[in-house]
């Protein structure tokens, strides 16, 4: 287990030029790029990428979201969950550690989490204690959604009303 | 131009093997081999994919799912429109004008399309006549959306109510 330090990335040049390094660079960078520019947005403004350093170098990223509970089609009791983007870890600096630490730290703050696994990535994302949702079409649209529960949280099932817990307790 | 057939695919063990050609080979699919497996779908069911053969095999592929418009976050006036995913062309198929023949026959729906741009995919979508849309954090997390508008359609500010059209045009 290493010990990584994560963190929350600041918009500013430095890290934008940073972020060109990452393969999976598109038009949320670009945009943060056009509002910094533009003055939108300030320098050094929060971003929603976490990322860790080796020295001077960011050598990996995620972003996170927090969705609002009441478009959770994914976990029962429908709550609050994030969804984890973009994690990538530099080629130079993959198999040590740097993916399992933002996906902890994405972890300690106890919701639900749902991310798109990436071709060949089942392994790592079950290795992390994620599962595969069931797939369900009109929700998931050709994504291969991976999820992880916190003590207490279920599967949502796709397509039915969600099961309140209590009253399931109440039948035995 | 080329002249390629696009056909709609049926679910059947013979596609369901073609498909593990292609890199983004994911639950989408696992879910269609369980399915028949179990006998939850009969055998030769129409899929969300479509695709271009070479001879009898499988070179290329893509999978449209028709949105209903009021979910649409893309374009205006809300519409129907299509997403587009997991456009794919094998890579000894490539720059033979495969991919062009999938988009041009999504285009010929006359429906609005959103797809998300994987890496370096800019230029063939726009010559293909897709946009960027305009970044939007909430709504893309994390996506590059292109999109493509038929005749009458435009896109659809982000955070901002539908402007109507006929009241616009009430103004000149």
């Amino acid at each position: 287990m290493h010990n990584y330090e994560v963190k929350r990335l600041l918009v500013n040049y430095k890290t934008l030029e940073e972020f060109k390094n990452f393969r999976e660079y598109g038009s949320a960078e670009l945009s943060m790029k056009g509002d910094l520019e533009a003055n939108i947005i300030e320098n050094d403004s929060e971003s929603p990428f976490y990322g860790v350093y080796f020295g001077k170098k960011l050598v990996a990223r995620m972003s996170l979201y927090r969705i609002d509970g009441k478009y959770d089609r994914y976990f029962n009791p429908p709550q609050d969950y994030l969804e984890l983007w973009k994690l990538e870890v530099l080629e130079a600096y993959r198999k040590q550690g740097y993916g399992e630490a933002l996906v902890n730290f994405a972890k300690s703050f106890q919701l639900p989490i749902k991310t798109n696994g990436r071709q060949g990535s089942g392994p790592f994302w079950e290795h992390m204690g994620f599962e595969a949702a069931t797939y369900d079409a009109t929700r998931d649209r050709g994504e291969s959604p991976y999820v992880w529960y916190p003590e207490g949280v279920k599967e949502q099932v796709a397509g039915k009303e969600p099961v309140n817990i209590e009253s399931e307790d109440n039948l035995s």
